[in-house]
């Protein structure tokens, strides 16, 4: 196999809202294509990746850097052992060629990008979805083929708030979501207790219900918050202050009951590792959000993975960030606990495909080869443009 | 005051040497120009600015994200309070205007080259060097012209080795360096013993000679390391571990006098304050190497020192990454412990100008207005050509 080009793209998302600390209208994502010159089902197999959601695109990075390290050696040298497909570790490393260790942000979802298109890739060459890539490579077995979803919404909009808040939850529950998750700490906290209190009317029950601070309170708020809302016995807490600030997560984990949820911007294996040591993260307790798109892709969140279950930690615990279809088969493939969904907002990129199933909390991707990220029809002619090739 | 125009370029390093970890021929720098309206002495004021050395240059990240949003809004609301010039704190803020917190890598490079060219410009309207800018904005009355400096070299070059190394080093006392510092790491622990032994035989005494592994080793490894060079008293042991592995060095710091110098990785407030709580760092011992150029400018920096200072360490401690004309100026202007020098390689942004006086191991920069970079004869060209208005 030889790898005839990589290309990418920067394209913007759907969304107005706001949570805590930011507004989500101007970012966006990578969109990258690894170009083979293999063929299936008589046509040519390209493997698409993306860094996510939630950060931008990083033209300057994959085309400066990663991009030519990548062509700068033969394909060979990025195969597996049997030459069935890429290698994705060496695909990370290879990309990561004199960079320095350290200063885990933009890089790391602009090389994640390169290193799940080359999963998309495998899965493809292998026909098959790619959560059995996935599983397979780990040598997992897993037999699933879905996994819990929850609906994360709930953002500041700029207008009909209300409204749009009790309505937004409404059609989440109709849609065959069990739980939710919405945004705190944006408002007053009286204003906050409010949407809780409006949110439990329709969702009916706290333990479905999560809350997500964006890393917006220092300790003391942090505390107030969680006090305040220990009588809803919500799902989760999610990252009540900076994502870095280990003491405060540790503080919280020592106080309250509520499961924190946190790990959505830490970027590396170092970072999560630091949580793991300084956070006051509980075994069977709290959640887990690493997301492989921001942070060097699935190799790196497989040592991520080996690294909590070293310290006691079970993978159900993880919820990636990032509702999309690469992480639902990560999750999937991966035995997590499940992943997020934005039914609403980060089109194109966000949400999932017609062919996905959503029952009773649960979503079944398509058996589609790869990621299935061409049978999302606004992302469709974005892949055909980018890789001229569908 | 208005800002006419900001523009951005990324100039190539000269260097085709090593450290432990990576090679540093492909390494770049994003130079950044503030074109204001202002003249002085006749002349149009522009401030200028990079993001330091050892990374790359960010051309994406500033154009399609930081310049958009300086340039979006009006001059006026970066203005400091007197008008006579921009608010650092401002222009670092509007630059990360729906950033996220956590992920502190390239953005963090390329928030600071825009920041640090704001030191410049305002150092410029002032008619000044950037060191008595920087100390009247702080209000530290620094009365000194001058800092501490040691050259920093001794790189793993392809080819050789052994005769340019001690070439290399005695020509760094020749031009009135007391101290140098060069890599380990990158070769057997044997050989990297004879290599101390042959500087010393230069240098003299330990107390002028450090090392950096530039976080090449794991525990064990280190603690080897740091076991071998005990008897010589070296200066410093820099970077033993991965950066972020603060465990590793408070291991260090608990069983070895050595004093360790670490933190040029760290690029965030955020990270530096997880390196005071876990890292082990003895007040009055260890060095602290974060560099305002790869970690959002010095409003950042100053908040790191801030935090240094209210956990008992001195600001003496500080010897900034990056031996340019920029963190010269820093050092003098904060009254830190020093700054390094590259004498020989990473042209032509290492180094200094000819103007700047090296006598007794101290570097006294000239009285150019701002951090005089256009007295430097190789970037003088890039500046020019870069604003258009030299």
């Amino acid at each position: 196999m030889k790898i005839l080009d990589i290309r990418d793209c920067t394209i913007g998302l759907d969304g107005d809202m706001r949570n805590a600390l930011i507004g989500f209208s101007d970012h966006t994502v990578s969109l990258v294509a690894i170009i083979s010159d293999q063929k299936r089902n008589g046509k040519p197999v390209v493997g698409y990746g993306f860094n996510s959601i939630g950060r931008f695109g990083q033209s300057g990075i994959l085309r400066e850097r990663l991009i030519p390290r990548l062509l700068s050696i033969k394909t060979d040298e990025l195969l597996c052992s049997d030459g069935s497909g890429l290698n994705p570790e060496a695909v990370a490393s290879t990309t990561m060629l004199n960079e320095k260790p350290g200063g885990h942000g933009d890089r790391a979802g602009a090389v994640a990008a390169l290193e799940l298109a080359a999963w998309d890739l495998n899965a493809k060459l292998a026909d098959e979805p790619a959560y059995q890539t996935i599983s397979k490579y780990f040598k997992l077995n897993t037999t699933d083929n879905s996994t819990e979803t929850y609906a994360a919404g709930g953002y500041y909009y700029p207008s009909d708030n209300e409204t749009k808040f009790v309505d937004e939850l409404k059609g989440y529950l109709e849609s065959g979501h069990h739980s939710v998750k919405i945004k705190v700490g944006g408002i007053s906290l009286s204003e906050d207790l409010q949407r809780i209190e409006e949110a439990l009317a329709v969702i009916g029950s706290g333990k479905r219900l999560a809350v997500d601070a964006n890393g917006r309170f220092d300790l003391e708020k942090a505390n107030q918050f969680a006090e305040a809302i220990d009588i809803y016995r919500l799902r989760w807490f999610e990252e009540p202050g900076n994502p870095l600030d280990f003491e405060l997560n540790r503080q919280l984990t020592l106080h309250f009951p509520i499961h924190i949820a946190t790990g959505e911007n830490l970027f590396s294996l170092s970072d999560f590792r630091n949580l793991i040591r300084y956070g006051g993260m509980r075994p069977n307790s709290d959640i887990f959000q690493m997301d492989p798109g921001l942070s060097y892709g699935l190799t790196e969140y497989q040592n991520m993975l080996k690294e909590l279950e070293s310290a006691g930690f079970k993978r159900q615990q993880c919820y990636p960030h990032g509702g999309h279809l690469i992480n639902l088969h990560v999750a999937i493939g991966l035995g997590l606990g499940g992943c997020e969904s934005y039914p609403a907002v980060f089109q194109p990129i966000g949400g999932y495909s017609p062919q996905t199933q959503l029952q009773n909390g649960r979503l079944t991707p398509s058996d589609a080869p790869g990621f299935g990220l061409e049978q999302k029809e606004n992302l469709y002619p974005l892949l055909k443009s980018l890789s001229g090739l569908i």
